[in-house]
């Protein structure tokens, strides 16, 4: 029997300690917490890794600390648009959807064209009407919206600031853009789930690398689960979930081997930044990020839950 | 000095010698014969990979025999949605649009996405926002329209056949589903070009594989230039395109035992079919397919272009 085991990240980006609020840290380390203990407990109970990874997802969308679903950044037109990605990795299936804009949880919406369809990636308006065929509820695009996201709009608009420039964020904020789950549940098999609200003040139709297999988010009962979070664009280059699962496949590298080589050094190479979070089919975790701090919790079946935003 | 090269694809599918008059053939071979020679001319002038592979899937979107720009397919809602994708192996750079309407040649606007964006996926409305921001012209979609992809829509309507399930295509056309390029320069840069009306009868909203790089498209001055055409779903959940280039990268396979693998080996084994245009840094050109045929030619420069449409 596997050792069933559960990682999920709220974002990685320039979150240093001295601009922390300690009520505002506390509030990101209870709500990393009781997610990670949510998702432990779907696996303790038999359930199955993308059972955990979709309800973890969904619980970092409904919080509005992160930047996916409630909570999530404005675009440049002061609206929100939604990317998320699940895979499965018994059956290498895959759902997504990119650019929702009245879908309280995309998670759900990806869950389901992974599930009710025979298509993986459905975008805008068609992704949306396919949900709601499927007994989705459209919501009103306010839900979204936090004052705190407001203001980073507001402050980027102001600085006449616009997300063109990876290497030069507009503030903190603009990284921490996306959320996930990679779990490994007590039958074997590995599931993963991204999910994000992209970046403040971000040119309406751009969509990075959450909601695209392979680059955001990959499993494969094989050898691995990955969701990543970063400079959207190197991602999608890089193949960035793909790859670490390509080197442990063909390289025999170890989980860690082929963490450090895509998101430690690939990347960066690339000009890109940022993080995953991946569990293998041992059970095996790794949570590596070159920016510096990752909202990230991790759980074992039977152990307590680790949580960290900082390096250590 | 490398070699230089262009291989072009027009899709793959079930294209069987007895239902193709000889007429339609010709058009075939005269279309596919054009058009990798006007790549062929820009390598041997010194154009740039990017720029020939560029021209060439313009052309193939401007020939209306091909499921691209003019001539794509409409989906169940009798639109048009069309995507593309460009690769430049030199950088690894890459910019996409999925979902366009109302541009005349999308592979012109994932380029315009490369070049004057620092993204690299652009969807709907924002995408064509974008484009037209930079220059290109909107179209009525009527352009697109052509009276046989109008017939193949009424005939799967009244079958009542959704293209639901790609192992059972709802008539021959639905799979020749792509147009694509790859190409070596003078220099030794490699470049991949993929483009697409998508699956006549498709959901509105559906995205396959052609806009995404990795999946449908993926160009690395390292290894290999590939573009895809098949199940679109299939070649998203195997990261089809850089799957090849990790075969070749990580395995040390040739080109040849890479593309193998992938398209005849490992698309079958994942319930798809289809076929992939590859070029590597040494000028050799790989066109496999599963499907009874695959429009498709090339031609290094000094040399006479091949043809090819059915099996050898």
């Amino acid at each position: 029997m596997a050792r069933a085991v559960i990682a999920i990240h709220g974002g990685a980006g320039a979150i240093s300690r001295g601009q922390m609020s300690a009520d505002k840290e506390q509030a990101y380390i209870r709500a990393l917490s009781d997610i990670v203990g949510a998702g432990q407990e779907i696996l303790a109970a038999g359930g199955s890794a993308i059972e955990a990874v979709t309800e973890a997802v969904r619980l970092l969308e409904e919080c509005p600390l992160f930047n996916a679903g409630i909570g999530s950044v404005f675009t440049r037109d002061g609206t929100h648009e939604m990317d998320a990605c699940v895979m499965d990795g018994a059956t290498l299936n895959a759902g997504a959807v990119a650019g929702v804009r009245h879908l309280r949880n995309p998670v759900l919406a990806a869950r389901l064209v992974l599930e009710r369809s025979p298509h993986v990636l459905m975008i805008g308006d068609g992704a949306e009407a396919f949900a709601m065929q499927h007994g989705m509820t459209p919501v009103s695009p306010e839900i979204f919206s936090t004052e705190e996201r407001r203001q980073q709009l507001l402050q980027a608009i102001g600085a006449q600031q616009v997300a063109l420039d990876h290497s030069a964020p507009l503030d903190e904020a603009d990284k921490l853009g996306t959320v996930g789950a990679v779990a490994l549940d007590l039958a074997g098999n590995l599931a993963a789930a991204t999910s994000t609200g992209g970046m403040t003040n971000k040119l309406p139709g751009r969509v990075g690398d959450s909601p695209l297999p392979g680059a955001g988010c990959y499993a494969n009962n094989a050898n691995v689960a990955v969701s990543c979070t970063g400079t959207g664009e190197v991602y999608i280059r890089a193949q960035a979930a793909y790859d670490i699962a390509a080197l442990m496949e063909y390289r025999c590298l170890s989980l860690h081997q082929a963490t450090e080589r895509v998101i430690m050094e690939k990347i960066p190479t690339l000009g890109g930044d940022g993080g995953a979070i991946a569990v293998d089919r041992e059970g095996n975790v790794a949570l590596p990020f070159t920016t510096e701090g990752m909202y990230r919790a991790w759980a074992w079946v039977g152990d307590a839950p680790s949580v960290g935003i900082y390096r250590e």
